[in-house]
């Protein structure tokens, strides 16, 4: 396995869909451009804020296929293979190599109640299936267990994953992955946060990237941290990221008594970059429901708080 | 929609690998048997007792094509559409559906952080799309939430589930939708306790079946606490509750600092089948974890004290 | 330790206020009249339901001293322990002892993050500071930990705990408690259900007794459920239970983004209670919310629909 | 309310005692010697780390006289009012007060099923009911609830609340209020981490100070972070912080399938304090289990990593 080069911001780009809900290819080949002009260094596709759980195979294929295709080399596609276990998992796998990914993102096992030592076996599996590096993906408000860190060096130790991309919010905990690989010399193992509120204090502390949803929405905003942050400008990083997070309280503009808080999130990103003219339809899969013209609004409001301007579809 | 005639002891099968994983179908033919010969009323596969969290799609179709064409007409099949949201759930169906399947099992939307809202769009974007009868599973331990009883009393009451099989330990709601579905003339939907341990409760108080993977080992002692309780005998069906409780004990052989409470459960399942010659193997899907000599001895004295002889493979 | 008689149904009395929250003694004595006279076969004070963890220690010793001296001997009164952990414990213990109480309820440690061993050592420790008779009281839903069955046995078995009231929601554990029980030849063990809605099958299945909420409005309801399944006649039984089915669901007239489930159930037994004539004031300790008069008019609808005629005070 | 003038490092101050559980006064006056001589800013007693949950209320209030006399008004001395509810947390407030501590610190209501509005009522009732500063404790962990972000703000704008102490593990939400502080012009009110691990970040970002547990252990550790950051010297905080990333492994050393998280937490910082002569002896209050020799040895190798010498009771 040649060591990865992954690094700085790979946002994990929504997935647009046309009224029958299938890909709008049109309006995903406009996204990539939107996120490669802004100067991202990476995309993450099926992955949650892409909807991935929402996505027939048929559907994941038209993505990896429309953006490998499209991005063309330029930055690295990294593809969510989510499903529940290992044998489901590798089928994704198999086919994101074939469609051309540059690398795979797996969760740890979920719907069954699994165990550290299961996790463990999940990766080594996997990692006897492909050549393609793997990054594992620690997001237990999903799949409902936290991938426990000295299980994360020692299988990063022997390269059986290339990367964490972290989502747990336990920010104590990346903090120690990041401590142990510094410690054990593990510097091609590519760590990544998943938080779209604490990047600029990921990258201080080492960590080589940054994969947050809210990028779909304001690109520039996390290149801009990273450029800040990788030339010593901590007070610029600082103030880029408290400007985003009051944007990122569009994920809260839909209440909680009212849809779940993947609807309330999705919905209000595809809104953003509909009212960005980055893609025609903000429409989510189902079973999610849709914004209403008042939660619409409002996020219209934040985006103009937040300097974005409303634009219109190329 | 056709009123369901669905009721009595309907196990949720477990699925016999060989060693590739792929689907030992000729221990399945004889799993299929052995269950028919105990006089069970139904058969559930694709199930969480059937491991469908580990199968591939074209091993979920095996099982199912297999299932459909060996039980030929004998007893209603049962077919779990076990995916993350609608659309992926979708596909299953039709699969299902061209199979012969004769309902489908259906959880709650899981790994996004769904709301009582989307679960109903889910079930009636279902309804929509197969004239199969639905039954919702609810099974908080593998998808984090619980169906709320207003929702699924209000489902069945405009059909768009045809029945409920509650595996969520919540035994005072499962009597309330006992008592709506009674108070709102809802005779016709199907109410299955998912316990093994508290069937002969459920029946006597108006359920129409059980679905206790505890019956792939001994689907007589299901078997007789149905008859019991349908024949008005409360004490033997209680006694044989009772036996079975104490076999059920199995599950918990392997430690739960050792392995998943899934590999635990499942394994041993698969073990007593295979001690009693129903299976060729009890291996399980990775990454689950195997049991150790020990355990399966442990396992095997558990079955003796239940009653329970060994057997040879046919 | 002199084996424990008691069985029976035990109503955890709620604890009536003044304006100032001090004990409304008035009302207590005559809500632990109407209780006797409804022919309830014991009392526990300073439970969940009485408000307990709102309870200064003071009123905790007004509510015993009042209790004890006024009940006189009729009937056992069980005191509540309730506090995190061992030494804060034993001091209510030791006030329990003095104002002769019959016999003193214990949770769990809680607050800290506690563990089996420590549970046990908990109890263990206690029995040596009382000549009480000590109930663990298994309330997973405010003390966020379960007890292990088969820790409850063994403390059973040594004569460490005296009986258990089982709030935990686990049906099939509280079953495998009493086949324990059985199976040992612990017969002076006694064992309580806490729920409102499986009397009839918990008492059917063994149980000594049962600790209802939702007796504190109609005890007699519950008096009759353990009459009828002592004499045999379970369809009494169970319709009795059918009937305060839809009683209880006055806990949820307040809806879940108002106010705590504490406070919607604690005020609806409360408001039930004034509305029969048996307390003075239906006001919740602090910082619990009332209900709204919206809310308390459905209460009294439901109270109607129960066949419960509203009251004055005496 | 006078504004608060608390910041630096504030160490929640272990409670030592002798072997009948009374409080070992001399060890305590001991430890606050240890701790001012190493330049803390505060001393913060009766909170988790002191036992508080462990302590009946004689014992919490020798803790307080013995502190404030000792300390004599060289260092503020906030005190921990934990208890389930307002009128019980009202009774230790008002010992607080009485005993002389500069400010009180108070959780949310636990053991009952709470609501944000609840919680909000539980501040206002005790603001009302004191003149000393009241500072909001966010520790789900043993409270069961995470203190909503924007309830924090609204409570110290209106001087409900004069502080915070954030134990929450949620980084972005304790970023938020930092935000929220410096927007709305409450600089006045006092933000404070409970992590041990984030402590530079969180100055940095603008809190006014830690809380760490294991300041009990290396107190000079946690001002040089805090000195580090105010001069500037960031690589230097990181440098020490990351010294005590590694030392707070010891909270780890005993297997969680052996005993609660608590006692192996407080079991180390115990053991290491009696290591350095700091206290007498090491013993926590029951249930709490006991650390092994090996578990022992482990926490001294520990410390000698660390840099960490052991001493001797002077």
């Amino acid at each position: 396995m040649t060591p990865t080069p992954l690094s700085g911001i790979i946002p994990p780009l929504c997935t647009p869909f046309r009224d029958d809900f299938g890909i709008d290819t049109d309006s995903l080949r406009r996204a990539i451009d939107f996120q490669l002009e802004a100067g991202v260094h990476g995309l993450f596709i099926l992955g949650s804020s892409s909807e991935v759980a929402f996505l027939p195979d048929a559907q994941r294929r038209t993505v990896i296929e429309t953006t490998v295709s499209h991005v063309d080399g330029r930055v690295p596609v990294l593809a969510g293979c989510i499903d529940m276990t290992t044998l489901r998992v590798a089928e994704h796998v198999r086919v994101a190599e074939e469609a051309g990914a540059d690398a795979v993102v797996v969760t740890a096992p979920y719907y069954t109640r699994t165990h550290v030592a299961e996790v463990e076996r999940h990766y080594r599996l996997l990692r006897e299936r492909t050549g393609l590096p793997i990054l594992a993906y620690d997001i237990p408000v999903a799949v409902h267990s936290h991938l426990d860190r000295e299980l994360v060096l020692r299988l990063a130790e022997e390269e059986v994953i290339a990367g964490l991309k972290d989502s747990s919010g336990d920010e104590a905990g990346f903090r120690y992955v990041l401590q142990g690989r510094r410690e054990r010399g593990l510097g091609s193992f590519a760590v990544f946060t998943g938080s779209e509120l604490l990047v600029d204090w990921a990258l201080e502390l080492g960590a080589d990237g940054a994969v947050p949803g809210l990028a779909n929405v304001d690109p520039e905003g996390y290149v801009a941290i990273h450029r800040h942050v990788r030339s010593g400008d901590l007070a610029a990083a600082r103030a880029e990221q408290e400007r985003l997070l009051k944007l990122f309280t569009i994920v809260d503009v839909a209440p909680p008594h009212r849809m779940g808080r993947g609807s309330a999130a999705l919905g209000a990103f595809k809104a953003a970059m509909k009212m960005r003219g980055v893609i025609a339809d903000a429409v989510l899969a189902p079973p999610q429901l849709p914004l209403s013209e008042d939660e619409l609004a409002r996020i219209g409001e934040k985006l103009a708080e937040a300097g974005i301007g409303e634009g219109e579809l190329a």
